[in-house]
């Protein structure tokens, strides 16, 4: 195109009634220009003047819009000689390899008899090496790049068309997701639904107490204050930190001071965060089986291997067997109130793996899940505050107790590792969120938090007996519940070998959510069939109905029922 | 301690004006008396009717103290003989090695003379094997557990004492961070300050419209939204996919539907799923050198190797060896403002490094970094726009634009991938924050965040001009400015070879943080020396004194310009 045929074409595409701004037209129309090589690299642009005049539009635009392609690389602008169209087309690259040195490869014959194996390419940033050395290449070479040094010697880079791409050329796999991403998605065992009967481990949030937490939170903002609105400082707030320290020693026994406290945004990173502080890749971690899904994932993706432990009534059990492997780095347990069954560590269960992490030099992992909500005892004491080797990392979350959204949690770490969780938690993660740090830790200073768990633990206390009467009245002692006197959930056992994974999709189908205990084994053949029922979202009246669809789900699968 | 003692021990302890429950001084004590073994293991304790009567409180109190040791396992009850202290006591354990099976394992001779590679035991669980087997032990065999399997072979695992540990125990490493952990903390790059002079990568954040935000906040608090307090759908709120897809498209050419869009928490997270979703430990990653500190951080603990990769004025630039190396799975870029350095990658480069990713099937994560923020020309395309071959991961975030401390960003996975990265999302990080979310979808529907970014341009236009004016005052052009005419920092560079560390830590000593640019560097011998300037967060009229002292430190660390 001539700068007069450019004129022309751009007038006819220009809709000077379409509202849209003429210069962003003009860009547009420019670009497209470039693009489909009706203006071909090389090629002189009219001078902004001319253009302007010929468009009739204002010189100033054109200018603009020129500048603008410049900028983006579309066009090069040489003082007193003009704007001309860059050359952007790619290089035709087929893949890449290292041919020698140039002191080896001297002659077109010998370049020739190596391109067998050769790859490509430079982009048009590369030098070509000597031209007495590239003079009558064979033709499948197109194009050569080199890493010369002192002009005595060096790389070579041959390239060479597609028609000669040789089986020795680094040829890619088709673009997918890795092995890990593969794995982590066929494994993933979140739910589409995240509340309605009976979905588990989900809290009854409609009970939050709204109207305190907004007035604590206006109060924040009502003084706009710039240090609760930046990135956090390793660790969190050290409001939220002193205020959960004091809280965690007196109702968790937990031994820390507000430095050991490390603010997270739940349980997933938690362990991510000590995880990949305190293992590599390959390192063997001991999970307990069943163990909760998401906290697997997170292992998996971060390169441990999981030795699944069984569990009894007394919780975490390794066998003999387990005992005499290598140790692992890390142990993964839930004292309080083993997920999903629900049953508390015994205390002798408790000191054997103190004993054994101390002697072995393994890192646990307490979850204390779901330790506040106990209906018949207290909460028992941490694991972490029986410890005296300084060996636990305490994890818990606000995510049950207040509401999940929150995305709360905590991590005590032990006392002489506590700068370095705290240095990596902003590193890796760069939090912020002070302002609801802020916010929450007034919240339980002004004993708010305590007295809502207070609330909730009547209410989902009544919710669980409910749960327990239907089941009851439907199949007296057939189907026995599990999971202690505390948590959000209880299990309810299905017959040996029966396909809990059938039953949850029949209630699925009747649009009751209920998780097959089954899923949460590693091991196949100690896999327990049985149902997790959540009770904590579904309000009371609902319970029965919900109750009942569920058990006509059970019975049309296990017919021995109906 | 006799029944009748403890009764006396405890009425000695019990503090009854002390306002402490009973209850819980009872529990506390008792537990004492077993951990200090004053009550032993085996010890039978009095009935609760017996106890009660001798400490003169009602029985009721003594019962559910007693449940609650049994579910903590310190006593067991045995229904008509009583309740008895329970042995807690850990086992003596030394390491662990499995020797052989029962089969050839028969007499204590045999037993004895493979003591010496053995470890140990077992828990007070194991059941014994064949007590013809152990009888005659040799003495350092201390306990024995066996995986016995129909009485004909299996396992059996010795004991052995402290004394016998021999060095084919494994004997392992002393407690600490693992390797990665380390590397993470010695290459940490996160600063302990989070705003005034001169920190880089601080917005500033006291200009934001509070007033707005707490409106549309408390309007979603006012009536109670159970659906925003829960968990988050993988991806986000799908309000806000939807108006973030929108804003895309029409400001940064980025070609999605809102099913392409996930929500995160921002580039850390952004990067951490691609990674994590599209490479396996051990893969190679081109990073651009210099870049992101933090990000540098996130690719190691993620098993990445990077390969720094050297850019110029015109963007990341490969070398001939680069492009001869076997290709990598991954290539980091920040196409429309280099981080730190501030250049734009030219169209011509777009396009080879789009065309290599296609050739060899690499993905391409495309950092928007401070896109909104040009105060000469309009933003540039991004090359997720440019792509045809749906290689490139485009992520952004609102960490500069809104506040640092809201920890929103993005994510634009490739449209086959959408599902699965929305899934990976929720099953790795389990987010939440739906209700601010919302928020942020009003925000910008209503036109307030491009009202915003308008107004914080002209303000960071205006700083930035201020501290290159302060530099031009002071060095003339000894010290040039780099950095584009976009983002919110400077790089001011310094004479080559001059220690940049230096002088930033002679600046600090006056209260102004500057970052080195050595630092962003990978490859020492590529490094250049020069300070990052942050002007965002400096209040205008303290941009000429900060910048005073910032010349003193450079005057004294590098007296050639004194």
């Amino acid at each position: 195109m001539r700068a007069s045929v450019l004129s022309d074409w751009l007038a006819q595409r220009l809709e000077r009634g379409s509202g849209q701004p003429v210069y962003r037209q003009l860009h547009r129309l420019l670009q497209q220009a470039i693009h489909s090589r009706e203006l071909p690299a090389g090629a002189k642009v009219p001078s902004s003047r001319l253009l302007a005049a010929e468009l009739g539009i204002a010189r100033n635009t054109v200018t603009q819009v020129y500048e603008q392609l410049v900028l983006e690389g579309y066009v090069t602008s040489a003082t007193g000689r003009g704007t001309f169209v860059a050359d952007t087309s790619p290089d035709e690259i087929v893949g890449a390899a290292e041919i020698g040195s140039i002191e080896s490869v001297k002659t077109p014959r010998q370049l020739g008899s190596i391109t067998g194996q050769s790859g490509l390419i430079a982009t048009n940033s590369q030098t070509l090496p000597n031209a007495d050395v590239l003079a009558g290449l064979p033709p499948p070479v197109a194009a050569v790049g080199a890493d010369l040094r002192d002009g005595e010697g060096g790389s070579l880079i041959l390239g060479v068309s597609q028609s000669l791409q040789s089986p020795q050329l680094h040829r890619p796999a088709a673009r997918a997701l890795s092995a890990r991403g593969a794995r982590l998605i066929a494994g993933a065992g979140v739910s589409k639904r995240q509340g309605g009967a009976f979905m588990p481990g989900v809290p009854d949030v409609s009970r939050f107490p709204a109207r305190i937490w907004t007035r604590l939170h206006n109060k924040y903002w009502r003084t706009l204050r710039p240090d609760l609105l930046t990135y956090a400082p390793g660790g969190g707030l050290a409001l939220l930190r002193h205020v959960l320290a004091d809280y965690l020693r007196t109702s968790r026994s937990v031994r820390c001071t507000p430095e050991q406290i490390i603010i997270t945004t739940g349980i997933h990173q938690s362990v991510d965060l000590a995880v990949r502080l305190l293992s590599d890749p390959g390192d063997t971690i001991w999970t307990e089986d069943p163990c909760y899904w998401g906290v697997r994932s997170v292992l998996h993706v971060s390169g441990l291997k999981p030795r699944p432990i069984a569990v009894d009534s007394e919780g975490i059990n390794p066998s003999a067997a387990d005992f005499a492997a290598p140790p692992p780095k890390l142990i993964l347990v839930t004292p309080s109130h083993q997920y999903p069954l629900g049953m508390v560590m015994s205390l002798a269960r408790r000191r054997t793996l103190l004993e054994y992490a101390r002697q072995n030099q393994c890192w646990i992992i307490e979850d204390d899940y779901d330790s506040e909500f106990r209906y018949g005892s207290r909460p028992l004491a941490s694991l972490q505050g029986l410890d005296t080797a300084g060996q636990v990392i305490y994890v818990g979350s606000f995510g049950k107790t207040l509401f999940p959204g929150l995305r709360v949690g905590y991590l005590v770490a032990p006392e002489p590792l506590a700068e370095s969780f705290a240095t990596a938690s902003a590193e890796l993660y760069r939090e912020g969120q002070l302002l609801q740090q802020a916010v929450l830790a007034e919240f339980i200073a002004e004993g708010h938090f305590t007295s809502h768990i207070r609330k909730m633990r009547a209410l989902y206390g009544q919710r669980r007996q409910a749960v327990l009467d239907a089941a009851a009245r439907r199949y007296g002692e057939a189907l026995p519940a599990m999971g202690g006197d505390a948590g959000l959930h209880v299990v309810m056992q299905l017959p040996e070998g029966s396909d809990d994974r059938a039953v949850a999709e029949a209630a699925l189908a009747r649009n009751i959510v209920v998780r097959p205990l089954s899923g949460y084994y590693s091991e196949r053949e100690r896999a327990g069939s049985g149902l997790l029922i959540g009770y904590a979202c579904v309000p009371d009246e609902e319970i029965g109905p919900a109750f009942d669809m569920l058990g006509e789900a059970i019975d049309v699968t296990l017919p021995a029922f109906g």
